[in-house]
C-alpha cells in the first residue's frame, strides 16, 4: 500500500531515546534564566529577556531565516557565529528590532556586550535573539541594565522560565529533552526550547529554537546534524506560508556528557543527528500545533515523485493552499482541491497516475474519484490530526510537510481583532 | 514622488474608447444564447449552457490554465484550436469536467460535435469550456439534447444570457465593451464576458472568459495583442493564489467592423493592444471585485525594481501574503507586512532603500517606519479601493497586481459553509 512508504530516515534506527524534562537545561553544564523587562508594554509585567549559557566553551551553529529583510539581532548574529563559537544567548520577546536601521544594530550590540560582561565573555561570544513587533526601536533603556539580573539568576532549573519569555502569541511554552545512552552506562541527552512560526501578534513573529547538548562533537559534525535536522523538522512546517525576518535555530554543543566522543562517520554519529532531529521535531510539531487558531494538525505526504525537488514543491503547494487549508478546516474531504494545487505547484506530474489518500483511505485513484464512500472519507477529515499521502506513481522521492487548516479565527485574530489592539496601544502612545 | 510612477503602457495613448453595452454580442456578426439545463442540480433550473458564435468564420486564440491538471475540455479545445479557428464557443457552469478521464473527453467532444451538428460547422471550429464541480461526471444526457434549442435561440441580444449561464459562486455577470473610432467615421468594437477567479463553490471555480472583436486584424496580430492584453490583466489579479484546472480566455475576432484592415506595427495595431487590454482589465477588475466575501480591491505596484522579474516575484508575494491580505481586511496600515513579504519573496531587494506607501502617503522610508501619522494612513486603508506602492528604488522595472483583502467571510464559505452545502447534497444524491 502506497500510502506505507516511510519517509523518516531515522525511523528505522531503533535509537532508545528517553524524553527527559529540563529542555535547554537538561544537558549538562547549561544554566538558563529569564527577567521580566516590559519591553511591550511597561505597565504589564511578564518574562521577557531570557539567558541561556554554557558554564564551559561549546561548539555553535546556527541557522537563519532566508529573508531578505534581515532584523538586526540577525545580523548581529550572523557575524557572532562566523567570528567563533559563542557560548550565551540573549533573547527577548515583545520588539523584533527589525527594520529598525543603524540603532538596531547598535541596539543588539548593546545587548551582547551587557551580557558579555556580565558573563566575562567576550562579545562574540554571545548571540542575541529578538521576537515581536517590528519597525520599533527597542526599549533599550529597559533592556540593558536587566541583563546582570537575568546573569545573575542563571540556574540548572531555568529552562521553563526562559521557554516563557520568548513566546509571544503561543499559548504554551515549548519545551523537549531526550537522553541517549551511548557508552558503558554513560549518555548523552539533547534539550531544546522553541517559540511559534505563525505569523503574529504583536506585529510579526518568529520561529526561534534554541537547543543544547552535552554531547562530544566536532564542530564539523555538529554543522552536518543541524542542516540534516533542520531540514527534516523546521523546514517542513507552515502555517501561513510566511518567513519571518527574525527566524532563528540556535545548536551548542559544550561536551560535558559522560559519552565517549563521536566519530565522523561512525553509527554513533547516525545516532547522534537522529538525536538532534528528535529533539527538533518534536518542537516544530508543537509549534504547528500551536499555530494561531488552529483546529487541524495535518501531515502532508508526497510519494515517489521523479525528484526530491518535485516531491518538496508538491508537498509544500498542497500544505500552503488556502483552499486546501479551508477544506481541513470544514472537515471536508476534498481531494480536488489536493490535486489541483499537486497541479500548479511545478512539479513533474502526470494526472492520471495521481492516487490520494486521507489516513489509509483513498479517495481519488488515478486522477479520478475513487469508489470509497464519503462518509468513511469525512471520519477521517473529522480527526484533529490526520495523514494526507499523495502519491503520484512517477518516482522514488518522497517529502512530508506538516500544515494545519485555515480556520476563521485566524483570520479575525490577523485582521479585526489584532488591527483593534494595535490602535488601542497606538491610542496609548504604547507603539 | 515615486508613488506617481506610470505602469500601464496604455495609458499615455489617448485612445478615444467608448464604453457601449452588448458584451460578446457588441461587435458586429456575433451572437449568442443560453439555457437552463439541470446541470448542477436538476431540481434548481437557472442558465447554465452558453452558445456564443460568429455568424462569419473567424480568427481565433486562447489561452488555458497552467495547471497540470487540467479539465477535459481543455484538453479538447487545445486541439481544437491548434487545427485552426474556431468560430463556436459553448460553455456550461455547475460541472468542470476535470479529473474525469476518458468519459471527460467524450463528454467534452460530445458537446462539440452537438454544436458543430446544430450550426453546420466543424468539430473543430467548437471551442468548450466548463466550470463547476470537479471529479464528477457531467450529466451529459441533460447537455447535448439542449444544444440544438441554445443554437436557435442565437441573437444579438444573447450576451447577458450567456454571461450568467457561466456564473458559478460570482454574485453578478462581468459584462464590458468598447467601441474604438478607426478610420473615417468608421469604428470597430471588442466586447467580453467573464465569470470568477475566486476558487469557490461548488468545487473549484475558474476564471473564464470570451473575448469578441469585429476589428479586421491577422493571426499574428491578434496573437501578438492576446497575449500583451491578457499579461497586462488576467494574469495580474489574485484572489486566493490558485491557479484552477480550467482557466481559459478566448477571443475570437471576425473582422465584420467597417473600420479599416489593421497592419502590422501600425499606430493601430497599438490601439487594437489597448483596445483588448482594456476590456480585458475591465473584466478582471470586475472578477477581482466579486471575489468571494471580498470587502477591499488593492492595487499592488512595485516600482524600480532591478529587473521585470523581481517587480514581479515581489508584487505577487506581496498581493497573495495572507497576513497582509488580513491586515487590509482590518483597515491596517502594516507596512511591516509588507517589507516582510517583499523579503521573502526572491525578489533582489536592499532593505534600506525600500520606500512602501498607502496611496501617496509614506509608510516606510528607506526601510524604516516614516513620520506619517499613522491616523492618517488609515484612513487610506479603510478605504474600499486604494493602491499600495511599493519602490524598491534598485532599478527602472515596475509590475502591477490587484488583489483583495482576506475575510472571515471567505474562510467560512470555503469550510464549513462550504462542506456544509456539499454534505447536504451528498445526502440527497446529488454529487
Amino acid at each position: 500500500m502506497n500510502a506505507a512508504v516511510d519517509l523518516d530516515p531515522c525511523s528505522k534506527k531503533s535509537v532508545p531515546f528517553k524524553s527527559i524534562d529540563g529542555g535547554v537545561t537538561a544537558p549538562r553544564g547549561f544554566r538558563a534564566a529569564a527577567v521580566a523587562c516590559g519591553i511591550k508594554n511597561p505597565e504589564v509585567l511578564r518574562l521577557d529577556l531570557a539567558l541561556i549559557t554554557s558554564d564551559t566553551p561549546a561548539i555553535t551553529d546556527a541557522v537563519f531565516t532566508t529573508n531578505k529583510v534581515r532584523a538586526a539581532c540577525v545580523r548581529v548574529s550572523q557575524q557572532h557565529v562566523k567570528l567563533g563559537d559563542a557560548r550565551a544567548i540573549i533573547a527577548n520577546s515583545g520588539n523584533a528590532n527589525a527594520c529598525t536601521g543603524p540603532q538596531g544594530i547598535q541596539d543588539a550590540k548593546a545587548m551582547c556586550k551587557a551580557t558579555a560582561e556580565a558573563l566575562g565573555l567576550k562579545m562574540r561570544e554571545v548571540l542575541v535573539c529578538s521576537t515581536g513587533i517590528i519597525g520599533m526601536n527597542m526599549p533599550i533603556q529597559r533592556i540593558t541594565p536587566r541583563v546582570s539580573e537575568v546573569a545573575a539568576k542563571l540556574s540548572p532549573t531555568g529552562n521553563e522560565d526562559a521557554a516563557r519569555a520568548i513566546m509571544t502569541s503561543d499559548t504554551k511554552p515549548k519545551i523537549y529533552a531526550i537522553e541517549v545512552p551511548l557508552g558503558k552506562g554513560a549518555s548523552f541527552r539533547v534539550g531544546g526550547i522553541a517559540k511559534g512560526a505563525g505569523m503574529i501578534c504583536p506585529n510579526m513573529a518568529t520561529m526561534l529554537s534554541f537547543i543544547t547538548t552535552d554531547a562530544k562533537v566536532s564542530r564539523d559534525e555538529l554543522k552536518r546534524a543541524m542542516r540534516f535536522a533542520v531540514d527534516q523538522s523546521f523546514n517542513r512546517i507552515t502555517i501561513d506560508g510566511d518567513t519571518s525576518t527574525n527566524d532563528t535555530v540556535i545548536v551548542m554543543s559544550n561536551g560535558q556528557a559522560e559519552a565517549p566522543a563521536i566519530k565522523k562517520g561512525s553509527p554513533e554519529a547516525e545516532i547522534f543527528r537522529c538525536a538532534l532531529q528528535k529533539v527538533m521535531m518534536e518542537l516544530a510539531k508543537m509549534i504547528v500545533s500551536d499555530g494561531e487558531r488552529v483546529t487541524k494538525f495535518v501531515e502532508i505526504r508526497v510519494v515517489h515523485a521523479r525528484t526530491q525537488a518535485d516531491a518538496r514543491k508538491a508537498a509544500e503547494t498542497v500544505a500552503k493552499s488556502l483552499l486546501v487549508k479551508c477544506s481541513f478546516n470544514g472537515s471536508d474531504p476534498n481531494w480536488g482541491r489536493i490535486i489541483h494545487a499537486v497541479g500548479y505547484s511545478g512539479a513533474r506530474i502526470k494526472e492520471e497516475l495521481i492516487d490520494i489518500y486521507f489516513n489509509g483511505l483513498i479517495a481519488c485513484k488515478g486522477g479520478l474519484t475513487s469508489k470509497t464512500a464519503v462518509s468513511d472519507l469525512e471520519k477521517v477529515v473529522k480527526e484533529p490530526r490526520f495523514t494526507v499521502t499523495i502519491d503520484l506513481n512517477s518516482g522514488s522521492a518522497n517529502h512530508t510537510v506538516y500544515t494545519t487548516d485555515l480556520s476563521e479565527a485566524y483570520v479575525d485574530f490577523n485582521s479585526s481583532e489584532y488591527a483593534a489592539a494595535l490602535h488601542a496601544k497606538r491610542q496609548k502612545g504604547l507603539v
